[in-house]
């Protein structure tokens, strides 16, 4: 039984980052949730008392911390950050292309869409954000950057990635993936103080094929 | 007449553009639209047969049609690309902040939101950065880039905006538009053949002070 419970609140969970992934969160309905988690709607209110929100909520968190183990995953293999970068987005344009301009994962386009309206949802957003610096500056320290830089490389890259994600989905190219993870290669020799004149692909180049 | 009757249509429109930053655009009804615009439902379909999408598409083409006047407007001030994108960044920045954290232009919000779910709308976007993407890309070139050059730049910076952006107005912090702002900076250097090393910014650096 216990087992059958968590089942059932982990339905509701994926039901609604799926939903959210999809269509965002103001458009996604209890109805639909209960449809797509094959569970009554007394159901829902048992897991999650507050309603909608709090479903939404634990299923940003649940995302979010899934999410950002992408980070090692993408880059270990790259001995060099300033590879490992374009490397990484050069992948997520490969996925995002490959599964038909999907969105990847609803805490950034839920987070634009809620972030003046809806002040509690905002709040878990920024927990979450917030998780995802610390873990990746946490992983560039253990790349060997120093905290400072970590950290500042870390957000412009979240930052870089959040927007490519949705530039890249709107124009259905992979361009914008490309052209983000160029800029922050170079913006790893600037902060490790390598000089990078020569060293980064030429515009158009396709880091892609190149690395992969 | 003709006057009354340009004017319903304008007030419909800032009304989309006002609902669809503060919310999104599955959470503005066309309730909240005749409430804000102050005119009856019969007029928004008089003006806007569609309905709601329409209103909508023809607020994010105006809108985006101003928005992307800024870019003169921040970056002219500035002799040096290097300096002018980070002084644009940290002017976003202040505005934002002392905005009390609101969304700026629904465009890229909106595109985030309803990429996978409202095709048409989505290609009303999709055209709205396409022609920032070109508008951006022709003022690098009359700053002095190749048009490659000027392109593949301007695309890796919109990405950063718009994903600086939603991270600033999830954190409550002007930390990721200015840390977008300084890797842009890097970016620069490394296409136009300069070394980095000792010219960019510190981490934690306020640009927006230094600049400003």
């Amino acid at each position: 039984m216990a087992e059958n419970v968590s089942t059932t609140r982990d339905r509701f969970l994926t039901a609604a980052t799926e939903l959210m992934r999809r269509q965002g969160y103001a458009a996604t309905s209890v109805k639909q949730l209960t449809a797509a988690a094959g569970a009554p709607i007394g159901s829902l209110y048992h897991h999650f008392p507050e309603g909608k929100q709090q479903v939404a909520a634990a299923a940003l968190r649940t995302s979010g911390a899934v999410y950002i183990q992408l980070l090692p995953l993408l880059m270990d293999p790259y001995d060099d950050l300033r590879e490992a970068i374009p490397a990484a987005f050069a992948a997520a344009a490969e996925d995002l292309e490959r599964s038909g301009w999907m969105n990847m994962c609803p805490v950034g386009t839920v987070a634009g869409e809620i972030a003046d309206s809806e002040p509690a949802l905002r709040e878990v957003a920024a927990e979450v954000i917030t998780s995802w610096i610390d873990q990746g500056t946490a992983y560039f320290v253990r790349r060997g950057l120093s905290p400072e830089v970590a950290r500042e490389l870390l957000i412009a890259m979240l930052s870089a990635l959040e927007g490519a994600f949705i530039l890249s989905r709107t124009l259905r190219s992979a361009t914008p993936l490309h052209a983000a993870g160029r800029a922050l290669a170079a913006h790893v020799d600037s902060m490790t103080g390598r000089g990078s004149a020569g060293k980064t692909p030429e515009p158009g180049a396709d880091v892609g094929e190149r690395t992969r």
